[in-house]
């Protein structure tokens, strides 16, 4: 029962914000979905979730299309900055009304998240600080019973033990439930241990779908002077490099060149590193 | 011409938010205010710029009180979540009206960061992603010609690139024109250099406030086997510890202990750990 994301794209009067978009996204499994400012994630997001119309594509959900489809629409979740409730309301009620639009809810695990982020769920939205509304958003992610649960920047406003906190019940809840998680984050280099996949959209369109441990096992760091590396990396696929003096830093894809002199020192790239040398604007 | 912060109490029906809390904030100095969610930052940001009322206590510039006084209040600006112009207004009258508020405005600097943010300033700002709204509170932040800058969450939903762009700025401007800078943030690690001092508020009282360099000189972490760290730390003020079967480490601040076996390691303390381990929960 695969998510298939089929040639969306999405043009504003002045701008193309999605171009031709093609993604499929299997079950579960926890994917990274990652961009620059302004690259057209969050757009992508609300188009998959209806809650935008897309210039032309469609999104399928085992064959059948997602857009305007309330049956189908069941099945994914959308966790944004958006609140979907009156901020008068309690966050209790929130919970309840979840459960009533999607059919069941994991009360066990909100009752378990709300004390170990010392929520009250009597209080209303509105009287929560930022880092407490993306909490109480957080477990209704985690609790709605969806197969494809989306979250776009899921830890703003969050601390860093918070942070954690929210990563290990997610790993928690998709051991013990597997589903499909998309997490569209800015703060790369914590989350990824917790990712098998990423998509990278740059610009509006998808730079890279690949598996995360495909990324770090082909991307290299080689670093030495000026002439050797260059000659070493002659035909390889160059991300990125940086100059001081005589000594260079080239970041590359691919494989690592077979044979290349002992001047030249190697290390991997992380994802963190991948993504932005892949996204630098000129 | 200090900013007074005195006895100030905030409570609300079952909560007091802000507990006494009495802070002088320095002219010309770059501070960090920090703390976990819910600790009051936002709650003291809102009472220092007028727009929550505090239940006691007053904020004195220059020994006149800033609450409810429109010509001090010119002194202090505030960027935070909330948004103060209509989201249907385009970037650039936003950027005017601030003109016209604060009585000058710097355009040359609102242009630099226009063009390296990649921000239209014809745009209206409900069109604008999320960390693009950031960006445009950002720029009329840095552009105002007030003395003291109060910025909540100023990074939230900005890329990495966009982050280490925005304290590019953040700097020069610094440099160009003093002036105070009190930064609310969770991503500390990545703040920590462009910080002279900072304020911890935990459950609404003030738990630290120091400067950087202070913090860092005085906090240590010290590991080894248990009975060897115990015995060193017996007469040290203790952040916290971690055990794992006979292997400790052990976080102090104050001075480091004068004799110690030469089986124990003394690492520094940096500020993002210093702060987790002071307002860890228990």
């Amino acid at each position: 029962m695969s998510l298939e994301i089929k040639n969306i794209d999405k043009n504003y009067k002045d701008k193309k914000a999605l171009d031709n978009i093609t993604i499929t996204i299997e079950p579960n499994k926890i994917y990274g979905l990652l961009g620059r400012n302004g690259a057209g994630k969050s757009t992508l997001l609300n188009v998959i979730n209806n809650r935008s119309v897309p210039s032309s594509g469609d999104v399928l959900l085992d064959g059948n299309t997602l857009l305007d489809n309330e049956v189908t629409l069941n099945q994914v979740y959308l966790m944004s900055e958006d609140n979907l409730f009156p901020s008068t309301m309690k966050v209790k009620d929130m919970f309840k009304i979840s459960e009533q639009f999607y059919g069941s809810f994991d009360w066990d695990l909100a009752e378990k998240m709300l004390e170990e982020f010392e929520l009250t769920k009597k209080t209303t939205f509105k009287k929560l600080s930022t880092g407490y509304r993306s909490i109480a958003k957080l477990i209704i992610a985690l609790c709605v019973p969806c197969d494809y649960i989306f979250l776009d920047e899921p830890v703003l406003g969050l601390d860093a033990a918070h942070r954690e906190l929210f990563y290990e019940f997610l790993i928690e809840t998709y051991e013990t439930s597997p589903r499909t998680f998309i997490i569209s984050t800015h703060l790369i280099e914590e989350i990824t241990n917790l990712l098998e996949s990423v998509i990278i959209i740059d610009k509006g369109k998808v730079s890279v779908a690949e598996d995360v441990s495909t990324i770090l096992e082909t991307s290299f760091t080689l670093s030495g002077p000026k002439t050797s590396v260059l000659a070493a990396v002659k035909d390889s696929e160059i991300l990125g490099q940086e100059e001081l003096g005589d000594f260079i830093s080239v970041h590359i894809t691919g494989q690592l060149p077979d044979n290349f002199s002992n001047d030249i020192s190697v290390s991997p790239l992380n994802l963190q590193n991948y993504f932005v040398q892949l996204t630098k604007r000129k």
